[in-house]
């Protein structure tokens, strides 16, 4: 038995035999062939078995995820299928009497340099399909022992260095019960998306790779942060009742799903959610959120080969409002650039993308792509409860200079006839130090905050929140950190405005008394978080939290303040 | 005429022609030669041009600037002396029958790969040499029209997209009047490099280098940002007068040199100089500075293959220390990371290293090298008055490790009987936003204060000083800074602590009656900047930048900033 300590990433126990997510090794020789027909064979047998196998996986994804997930698989198909594409590789092998992983691998690598060097992002994903399938078909020929995760088909959990985005989007909740991995910390992609699938995780452990067997008993306890290997029958047993104890609490909360968000001594706040596309509405609904907090808008202009129309934009934006049916929906316009690319606007590459020409920085020099969005939210303002966000600012003339082109794109509607509610909210986001800092004076002009914690830490601390190395200083509960949210809070409310937050710390069963304390009035997290931070708030008395909070502010380091924290539940 | 605004990036005028800093087209073509002597006769003629060229440069480098700077070209004479190198040439012309730049090119072009591929960062300086030398040689051979910056010997003023650190510490003073480059601010390389040669300079003007011809008349006003490219008569005369009237100013402040700085009303302020070697004490005494704020200790690191010894770092800082003869020296412990590399430590390539594992997060870290240099700095410390100081805190436990290593190595010392003084003041530079947040907890454990307003200011608007893209952000005179800035002073004043800039803002015209208002206690600027500095603060009453500066710290923007203090001259 082997027990290794993490970070608590998402909440809930899993316990199941080990799958190593590990990427083998697809390193192909190329060998002289004398028996032609057999290495065509050989290649057709791959072939075949890569096809029933996508065929397999497609009918599931289909039934389980829906037409949209499945058509990736469809697409893989084609490319097997396709005699164009196949043939050249059979010729190879006939001709220059190599091996058939030789000659797939050369054929394919032909093609795949062919898309990629063309300017098209269409045919650059054409390329990414073509290496997967490639993949494949290598398996075969190759005799790897290699999985791909989502064709996992039995009850697992993922032992994994880190998840990348697409390895997460894969994940089939049915089989996959939890996963650890050695690197990440509570805001990495991968805890984010564990999170939004309701997947106990724990990041950040080091060294569990390198500990864990494949088919090794793992349990995830992301709970408190631990992963156990080749757990004793009583360790089972214990998280086995641990697991049936989050169920219930689980059920208690769901209890809570239709009331509002009202603490112990009688104080009503705000309970949003973040989402990323009109798809992730019903889960806001299901678990009980008051409002959409955070609509990131960025996932509208990916996974294209060019901008989205004002029309595309105008029928996301207002599916949302509607089915929001006239709860407030804040939504962020453009957030690109940083750690976010779009291939096609052909940005120049920096030195320091977190401190560089991303966000509103972009959308005031591209004015043309920012008006067309503004134009699709002011067309959908009709529809529902729209509120208006700029990320990034860092100075009042920005917010001036956004503000005046959304009224230029509001007047040019109005001269078109068309329609636009006269109620929307205009704010910011609140994550560059210089705005927290200076908050009394925005207050003035805009008419909410939302505090973006993410961007927020990691400037405040001057510490990149992706990098290993400093990730000891991405500190939530530092006290400068604090001051700045209370900073933000007390200008909103002097002025009569309100104040969010929308990032990972809003969220925090830690973080959440303070903020309580500090007076935030909309608290905007995962979905799933919303109903524990209901039944949290209500046991806690705002009057007291301000005590705390207030003590808060006066301490030194980050450590003092999770002590004080935790000092409440004793 | 053409009339260029830019950024005043060094003060002064100069007039002088044109000299446009552009690198040629070194690009070689095979050719075959049958008459093989001609070719290899023009290889002779080519290098025995060099070589003429390069003694020449020798003899007037070593007058000009002594022994130390002739010894670049001293190596470059030995690589063209050397027939190991130069034979091969030869052979090629004589054996493959091409041309000599071929032959040439072909052959350093592989010694220098051999070079380049070895992990010895001296063999990597013997590449750059090589390099050097080949495209001297190449002129010759490719009859190019283009003299090296370091070679010019007439007045000229320089005009470039930008230049390198190593442009800049070529230039000849005494022939480069002025520069003015496309791109940069006021705080990037080659601005701070003019200051400090005390050219004229203006910088960032985007357009002058395609505005203008070789030989043009070029007015470069390094006073009000100007560049006028052939003026007229008349104008040229307003300029000569100018630049007497500068003149004539610049005598006035010399009579300051041996005075204290002392506002109108009576309140002595401290004038440091910021330096990187033990050179450049002799310029301090020389512009009458009452201290070393910020001595960068980078350059021991830097143009090495490993660590500096305790003994190359011992000496350097003892002699600072005697230099200055009792006056106060502040110096930094290593900040290396960030746009600062060291080949031979090996660090790993981040995303943001202007976020990441830099100055005291590395040395924390690398506890070997940090030991190391407080060991050298405890053992100088008997020598003059030394005050430690830490970069990049960003925690108070940082702050308190950091403390904790240098009394460690004290106690060693101690028990070798060496001896180290007991007054010796501990300090942090505050460039990071969370620190001056929380500048009155760090007040109880620091000696002093020190904001380095480089870092600070594009961390608080999280906008990378060196991207041109959003350079419009980097903005000092932004209320958030002053804001920061105060918190920092009167968090060092409460606890009976002073507080010092050492960044480029505190030797800035503009921003001295806000820094003088807000009651700062020492300013540390380039050595050239000092004499201005205590002129402008012998003439500004400090209760009255007081009112100035709280009103600052009321307005919305950094432009009402500026205007405010303009309104002061009105």
């Amino acid at each position: 038995m082997i027990k290794i300590e993490g970070i608590a990433a998402s909440a809930g126990v899993a316990i199941a035999p080990a799958f190593k997510l590990e990427h083998p090794d697809f390193t192909v020789q190329q060998r002289s062939v004398s028996d032609v027909a057999a290495e065509v064979a050989k290649l057709n047998a791959a072939l075949d078995k890569s096809k029933a196998e996508l065929e397999a996986i497609k009918e599931r994804t289909l039934q389980e995820l829906g037409a949209k997930k499945a058509e990736i698989f469809e697409a893989h198909l084609l490319i097997l299928n396709d005699p164009e594409l196949i043939s050249p590789v059979e010729d190879m092998i006939r001709n220059e009497m190599v091996n058939a992983e030789y000659a797939l691998n050369e054929t394919a690598n032909q093609f795949i340099s062919m898309f990629e060097n063309m300017k098209s992002a269409y045919l650059q994903e054409r390329a990414a399909d073509m290496k997967d399938v490639t993949k494949r078909v290598l398996i075969h020929l190759l005799g790897l022992n290699y999985v791909n995760p989502a064709e996992i088909s039995e009850e697992v959990v993922i032992i994994a260095e880190d998840l990348t985005p697409s390895d997460t989007a894969q994940l089939n909740r049915k089989y996959v019960k939890g996963f650890t991995t050695n690197i990440g910390g509570r805001t990495s992609h991968s805890a984010i998306m564990a999170r939004s699938l309701e997947i106990p995780a724990v990041v950040g452990t080091k060294e569990v790779l390198d500990k864990v067997n494949n088919g090794d008993l793992v349990i995830v306890d992301g709970l408190d942060g631990k992963v156990i290997i080749n757990p004793t029958e009583e360790l089972v047993a214990d998280y086995r009742s641990k697991q049936q104890k989050y169920q219930l609490q689980i059920e208690e909360w769901r209890k809570l799903r239709d009331q509002a968000t009202v603490s112990a001594d009688g104080v009503h706040v705000e309970l949003a959610a973040n989402i990323g596309t009109p798809n992730d509405v019903p889960g806001v609904i299901d678990n009980g959120g008051e409002a959409v907090g955070l609509y990131r808008t960025e996932f509208l202009y990916m996974g294209r080969d060019k901008l989205p129309t004002e029309e595309i934009q105008f029928n996301a934006y207002k599916t949302v409002l509607e089915k929001m049916e006239g709860k407030p929906v804040v939504v962020r316009t453009l957030d690109i650039g940083g750690d976010k690319e779009l291939p096609y606007l052909d940005l120049p590459k920096e030195m320091n993308p977190f401190l560089g020409f991303r966000a509103v920085r972009l959308c005031l020099d591209r004015t043309d792509i920012f008006r067309t969005q503004l134009r699709a939210l002011l067309r959908a303002s009709v529809y529902g409860n729209l509120r208006i966000m700029f990320p990034m600012i860092a100075t009042l003339d920005e917010f001036r200079q956004a503000k005046a082109l959304l009224l230029e794109e509001k007047d040019k509607l109005a001269a078109e006839g068309i329609e636009v509610s006269d109620e929307i909210q205009l704010g910011i986001m609140v994550e560059i130090p210089s705005t927290a800092i200076i908050a009394d004076q925005f207050a003035k002009e805009v008419d909410f905050f939302s505090i973006g914690t993410n961007d927020l830490i990691q400037y405040t601390m001057a510490a990149d929140r992706m990098n290993e190395r400093v990730s000891y200083l991405y500190q939530p509960y530092n006290p400068a950190i604090l001051r700045l949210v209370k900073m933000v809070i007390d200008a909103a409310h002097k002025e009569g405005k309100w104040a969010g937050m929308c990032g990972e710390m809003a969220g925090d069963a830690t973080a959440i008394p303070l903020l309580l304390g500090l007076g935030l009035d909309e608290f905007s997290m995962s979905a799933t978080s919303i109903l524990p931070a209901r039944s949290q708030i209500s046991k806690l008395s705002k009057a007291d939290m301000a005590e705390l909070a207030a003590k808060a502010l006066t301490m030194q380091t980050a450590a003092q303040v999770v002590e004080l924290v935790k000092s409440i539940d004793a």
